[in-house]
């Protein structure tokens, strides 16, 4: 039992100490020696658990997705409406918080390292997409009378906004403040949030 | 003379062969080994024009801030009304063809590096507020009668929406494909289109 507590252990330092030289050097500094010193262990027993680098940034991002993916499904689930649902889901992947520009820096090192790895690249693609389709779910259960591909451009669009917003968050949080990233979501949810003075159309009803 | 041609035709094979090793292998593959045997040259060659890595990435940005200038110039002066400058200046700067998805890749590349490099991320940041302020010059053309914090919001708001897309698209065109590009643009675009119908505040009048 003792054992089996300490791999256990050993593990979670592997884990936390790979997120972190992630998240603190970049791309760049992410090395196997640079992981066993912020886990105060040998490189042989990184190496045990991760045979190189490119393995060192699929346990990052499954971590990312991780727990990106948790925080959604609480957000969603904490929604009134579709549209708070929608709102929190895309809220809480923007940087406001230190965790979460720790996250925009993962998630952008991880893309680098994609660019010239089909392997790391399709892995991203699929995480992505199933991001994009969750957003596409919520726009739909706010406009259940929209075509799908209309919700499914919409969903495009919104985590497109939301990545770039992370993206350069990261590197200029003095332009893409906090205000700016949540007045630029509410800007992009205004079709979607369909205004009582609306129609389904988009178009202000003629008043009698 | 003839060595003078010659010093300018090395340099800029030297200046080719960073970017294209740049926009084809990323950041991982970025050295100064692989420019020279892309240019053909020794390595010594090369450190006798970039110090290190991080010159090479400072060449590849500038390179990069150089070309999408003059194509937003271009794309500026050819508008026809405010509205049209800006919708080219955007639609240019998004992922439509190899030489933009290069470009994307580029830009992904150099902002991984820059998270672990404040000199890096200065020139990220310089280049891309530039960007911003281009794009909030041409809605304040297109709308005059706004607030100029309306203005630098929505001008962050579009850059955001177009360097998700582009850093999107860069390893899944299939998902962010042109047309998705085009048709997330127009969108985002509306609130400045001010249809004839809508009056300054955006609210559609009441027909009389």
């Amino acid at each position: 039992m003792a054992r089996r507590r300490d791999l256990k252990d050993q593990q979670r330092r592997l884990s936390a100490a790979t997120w972190s030289v992630l998240a603190e050097h970049g791309l760049p500094g992410l090395t196997l020696r640079a992981v066993a010193e912020r886990a105060g262990c040998t490189t042989g027993m990184v190496l045990h658990a991760f045979a190189d680098k490119r393995a060192l940034l699929v346990h990052a991002r499954e971590l990312l997705h991780r727990r990106t993916g948790q925080r959604a499904d609480a957000a969603q689930s904490a929604g009134a409406t579709p549209l708070d649902a929608l709102r929190s889901v895309l809220l809480q992947a923007a940087s406001e918080t230190e965790e979460k520009r720790e996250e925009a820096r993962v998630w952008i090192a991880f893309l680098a390292a994609a660019l010239a790895d089909p392997a790391l690249a399709d892995l991203h693609r699929r995480y992505n997409r199933s991001f994009v389709e969750r957003v596409r779910g919520l726009v739909a259960a706010c406009r259940p009378e929209w075509s799908p591909a209309r919700c499914a451009a919409t969903a495009t669009t919104l985590v497109a906004l939301v990545e770039g917003l992370n993206t350069l968050a990261a590197v200029d949080a003095e332009t893409y403040t906090d205000d700016a990233q949540r007045a630029a979501i509410d800007a992009a949810l205004a079709p979607v949030r369909a205004p009582a003075a609306m129609n389904a159309a988009g178009v202000a009803p003629i008043l009698r």
